[in-house]
């Protein structure tokens, strides 16, 4: 793959998606795989951007041909990233992130270990709340939410890089140095980068 | 140790000086350490700058007492870095770069397998020339380095990361990049950077 697959993790109100997004904004080579859902839509939701829609027999009938790259059965509501978009995306020269769970990130790194993993912190368990209000979060949600966190933050061991996202701007780039950095690992180097023959001849 | 140790590593005109310099500048808590030599000191050089001038007894006893981290004699001159400063700044939590060759990378890491290693290169053999002519080296001093860089290009491979040099500030940024990346490490995260108790305790 000439791409690197990026997967980043956080608590709800952890900021991921906005984040994630500003990343989009700047880093043309970055690219998001959308997961799909047999979930219903909500109002302010918009296929194909915060998730796929699709039907539950269409989204078995894609488990049954082995179509994803990770999947889960959550509250009754398949979720699941297309391995194609995916490995389309990397063929294509790509770098692409994808906004899972840790269940999820588990099951990806099975398949591809070479995945680059992310997790984000909020810097305290009570921003977490506030967030979740401040975005208008039900009570009942906020306490859901906060037992998943929970249950989620101590396996932050098991990712590459953590980063603490106490200011947005930091948090992002931080992310994308990590983007950086990750380019230029001499592990991942591609010797196409280097135009000059007399020198890439030295290199080989 | 709080600090992470770094080598930058380029051949003569890779840039390595002007991008290390540019770096003490922005980054507070990166610290250089100055290697020592036993050479004569050039006019425009400042002893404790430049290299920490010392008499050739001085160094060989320095030798027995295993006080250098590394350390080489070429043409008749000695060259090393005092394990003593590097130690003292790294327990201090600063993060050290040293500006040394090939050979001086494999032996720290043989002594601090932790040790980054990055390595710089020039876009081209001509851009390296070039750079080697605008700051008035001699045609011999070229030829010499030129086959130097020939033959420590080679070992690019054994670096951590590589980063072409053919834009002064975007190669700055990169390393910048590379040590920001690194302090966001999962194995070298501390937990000392989270204040909040809560959030702490499902890390631990």
């Amino acid at each position: 793959m000439k791409g690197r697959l990026y997967i980043v993790s956080s608590p709800a109100g952890g900021g991921k998606t906005t984040i994630i997004n500003l990343l989009l904004e700047e880093l043309p080579f970055l690219r998001r795989v959308i997961t799909y859902t047999t979930r219903h839509k909500r109002k302010n939701e918009i296929d194909g951007v915060d998730y796929v829609f699709i039907k539950k027999e269409e989204f078995e009938r894609l488990i049954q041909e082995n179509a994803f790259l990770e999947y889960a059965l959550v509250h009754g509501n398949y979720y699941g990233t297309p391995k194609k978009d995916v490995f389309q995306l990397l063929e294509e020269g790509y770098d692409v992130v994808l906004v899972i769970d840790v269940q999820g990130m588990k099951q990806v790194k099975q398949i591809y270990p070479d995945v680059i993993t992310i997790f984000i912190l909020p810097p305290s368990l009570e921003e977490l709340v506030n967030r979740m209000k401040l975005r208008g979060d039900s009570e009942q949600e906020i306490e859901k939410r906060l037992n998943t966190a929970r249950k989620e933050i101590p396996f932050w061991k098991e990712y590459d890089y953590i980063v603490v996202n106490d200011n947005l701007f930091q948090a992002k780039d931080q992310i994308k140095c990590i983007i950086t950095a990750e380019k230029c690992k001499v592990s991942r180097f591609d010797l196409d980068n280097i135009k000059d023959e007399s020198l890439k001849s030295l290199m080989i």
